[in-house]
């Protein structure tokens, strides 16, 4: 295999990058950015060695414990729990929340084999215990498993007598009712609210 | 700036990736794909480093002269012209054309600094005048500076009395009239031929 089928073969590990595409940017780094792709792949070699996961609240970091858990300026009486560090940085740029993280990596999916160890859920239960934590923000995903996540740190969080509080559901901002699935607006419309006066 | 950043940052060179789909390649890496991270670190350092243009026809190679130039079973006296080494792998890969190529790696743009010499046609120049070859297929894309290219090129190919030849132009095999844009129609109307009997 010559270095540039090997390149385009490794090109495919990115999501959503087929042959076609791993083709283009193979042929778009030779041409145009060898100093680029240097950098990436010495970015990436980096990245891979040295990122692991924060002690205290599992999203990557590349110190023991993240910048967000060793902030002395945050509030240790909320904890919210996401799914992955994508919806955490989501969460970050767009709310103005001041609390802390504990990030699952992922949802309760036994037949899968990912089951409450392997969300860092002992970890979890442990932080909870220190008896800090006023209020456990839970912002799983609205699916399924999302769901049964929920329900599960649901009654963790009561036996700590924390208590858990869940993300509204209901018609997106800017959301056209016509073209909002049926669940969403059903739920919607079920818990409508009296308009203040 | 943290590693992730920076990962973020370099991913962002490939062509089509803005910063969601960085982060979201980024992520995809660190959570699922540590060992395809590496081996994709590994290849793009070597192929930055290692390929280089074929001394004769200027395509991608990590040799001095590419297996295509070199090989022994290929017709000295077909040379086909295309523009990219992208160009070159569609035509090896759907016509059964067993001569050699010549890849300009852009097309004339006088205005963009891209003249004769950046094409390499002294090269070809010199190519010509070897005395083997007796057709060049001129495979430049259908542009207005494609065409430009492709009529310097015939005048080069005159000059050292070899036959140019150019790609035909007309409907797409299963493409429908109706869809067809209007120069390739009034083109493939005005160049209509006998039906062979």
């Amino acid at each position: 295999m010559s270095l540039l089928e090997e390149l385009v073969e490794a090109l495919r590990v990115l999501p959503g990058v087929g042959q076609k595409s791993a083709q283009r940017m193979a042929w778009h780094l030779l041409e145009r950015q060898r100093t680029g792709g240097k950098r990436l792949a010495r970015a990436l070699e980096e990245a891979m060695q040295r990122i692991g996961h924060c002690e205290r609240c599992r999203t990557f970091s590349e110190e023991v414990v993240c910048s967000l858990c060793s902030s002395a300026s945050r509030d240790d009486s909320l904890l919210c729990v996401v799914e992955t560090p994508a919806d955490l940085a989501a969460l970050e740029s767009a709310t103005g929340y001041r609390g802390r993280y504990f990030v699952l990596l992922g949802r309760l999916s036994p037949l899968d084999g990912r089951g409450p160890r392997e969300l860092g859920l002992d970890l979890l239960d442990a932080r909870l215990s220190e008896g800090q934590i006023k209020e456990l923000i839970i912002a799983t995903s609205a699916t399924v498993e999302g769901e049964a996540t929920a329900h599960y740190l649901t009654q963790l969080a009561r036996r700590h007598a924390v208590q858990p509080t869940r993300l509204a559901h209901g018609v997106p901002l800017g959301g056209e009712l016509e073209y909002i699935d049926r669940g969403t607006l059903a739920h919607a419309f079920g818990s409508r609210h009296h308009v203040p006066s």
